[in-house]
């Protein structure tokens, strides 16, 4: 994973897209009156969270098993995940007639635990560290010879991330600009791909929780900075950037915002209450930082991923 | 309001689908993996949750106002509501310049009533008992000499709430069932029009909670039954039908069937969990019976009317 940054072509965004044709849900792009007029522009979301699995996610993880070679096939995959990267990757495996192993920390909670075995994955618990964690995917990876899928710094997965703000360039034309939502970076820098391939004009935005800060001081120094106790209910942005991501962010990305938990979660649930669709922390955050003042769009177009919808329904954090 | 029953013409419907056009969303059909799974079927979501104010009844309510003659508008509108009729006829006064006064019961969620003013509506609250509605409702009627929009029991309502399922029928062909809530019947009642004019094989079922199961035994019994203490969590299905409403239903409905709160709870929250939009307890109720076995719909492409969206996100009822 450790090697020269390579960014994915042109041509590279180009078959994700075709391998994802049919198979990957070509996801809705919706309008509200109500956050247009709250923020006197015009805004398009892109809906991943009705993407398979309920996430981009699975973009990246069918786009990188299916560019595996025959023998790499029969390996199977393997990666350690708690979140929507698991089910994305088992998904993607089952789909293709292939194994596919996922390490899940054991406080990983059981409805995620089974979703991820539904999709016929073998799924191997192990103590709820980072360590731990890497410990046990090394172990499954030298006994089943399985080829390790990175959630983010891989060129096959960035490029299957693209495919999302490619749809959204292709569906609204003359977007002033797109926001992602900014973890490990793989959307933020497909994103910033497919404009730079598909819309030049189009300036792209990274947005993180201000208590998980590290992409944006990774810009400001130049350097991929750890992802340090990051505090933030958005549970999908916690990681730090990779090598791949950090390429791409740092030359085609316009500025990376952040807004804090309590807009987020107030944002939330204004999509829910407005939008009738059900999208989760992480993908709330560029919206936030928009209604928070972050960034001045007035007059513009303005696309908005809405990154997925996977929330746990008995813990909504307005709940009491 | 209790005059000879009326059923609307095709040419009524016609004339309603053309007014909401441009004006009322056409509503998106969405489909499940899932659910076709579960239930050996072919299922099509007609997604009156994305409609204006959040629910179907927008579309009754805009043809209403938008049949009125210019006398009539120059004296406005009112009903009483607590409910999606309230916001749906004060938004559709506002959309025609003209006044609204809505009756609402003095513990109607603040929100609730809040969301009606929005629309720049009169809102007179008064004691939360259907007697205290209706004179009041006379007091207004009296004083501004305003036209009473009733929320079901009128063709124009009917013809204006059966565009729902002209537009899943032209959507999707060969549907061998239709699906509606039935509450006060405006739904169900336009529902069983248009497939009889537009979609003639198409059979019309009209589902209801079994603690307000007063449709189901007004089939049965030839009359129409009061709702009697009704209980339930489907709030938007508590009231009886009317004449109007029943003379089409009768004639023109497969049958009515019942399902539990306990199943509609656990399957609004699985449309939330699967399908990532928000659905409101009423707008579940058909799906549920489907789950629950209520129909045997192996093999058939079944159509199903998610009638809205607005729920108190503070008071889901699977929260603890």
């Amino acid at each position: 994973m450790s090697d020269q940054p390579f960014q994915p072509t042109r041509e590279a965004v180009e078959a994700a897209h075709e391998r994802l044709g049919g198979l990957a849900h070509r996801t809705p792009v919706l309008t509200s009156a109500f956050f247009n007029q709250r923020l006197g522009a015009e805004l398009f979301f892109k809906c991943e969270n009705f993407q398979k699995v309920g996430a981009f996610k699975f973009r990246g993880a069918f786009n990188t098993v299916a560019s595996l070679s025959e023998e790499e096939r029969a390996r199977g995959v393997a990666t350690h995940s708690s979140g929507n990267h698991a089910q994305a990757l088992a998904l993607a495996a089952q789909m293709h007639g292939i194994d596919a192993h996922i390490v899940m920390p054991e406080n990983a909670p059981s409805v995620k635990q089974n979703a991820v075995r539904g999709y016929g994955a073998n799924v191997i618990l192990c103590e709820p560290t980072i360590d731990a964690r890497e410990v046990t995917l090394c172990k499954v990876l030298e006994e089943t010879g399985g080829v390790m899928v990175h959630p983010y710094n891989d060129p096959r997965i960035i490029a299957g991330q693209a495919t999302s703000a490619k749809e959204l360039l292709e569906d609204v034309n003359d977007l002033d600009a797109v926001l992602a939502p900014i973890g490990g970076g793989g959307l933020a820098a497909g994103t910033a791909l497919s404009a730079e391939y598909f819309s030049p004009s189009t300036k792209v935005y990274g947005v993180e929780p201000a208590g998980a800060a590290d992409a944006q001081l990774s810009l400001k120094t130049g350097t991929i900075q750890p992802s340090k106790n990051p505090q933030t209910i958005a549970d999908g942005l916690l990681t730090h950037l990779g090598e791949h991501t950090f390429a791409v962010i740092r030359r085609r990305i316009e500025d990376i915002l952040t807004v804090t938990d309590d807009v987020l979660i107030e944002t939330m649930r204004l999509v829910w209450e407005r939008m009738k669709i059900v999208i989760e922390p992480s993908a709330a955050v560029p919206l936030a930082m928009l209604l928070d003042g972050g960034l001045d769009i007035r007059g513009k177009r303005v696309g908005v991923i809405f990154s997925g919808g996977n929330v746990d329904l008995n813990g909504l954090p307005w709940a009491h």
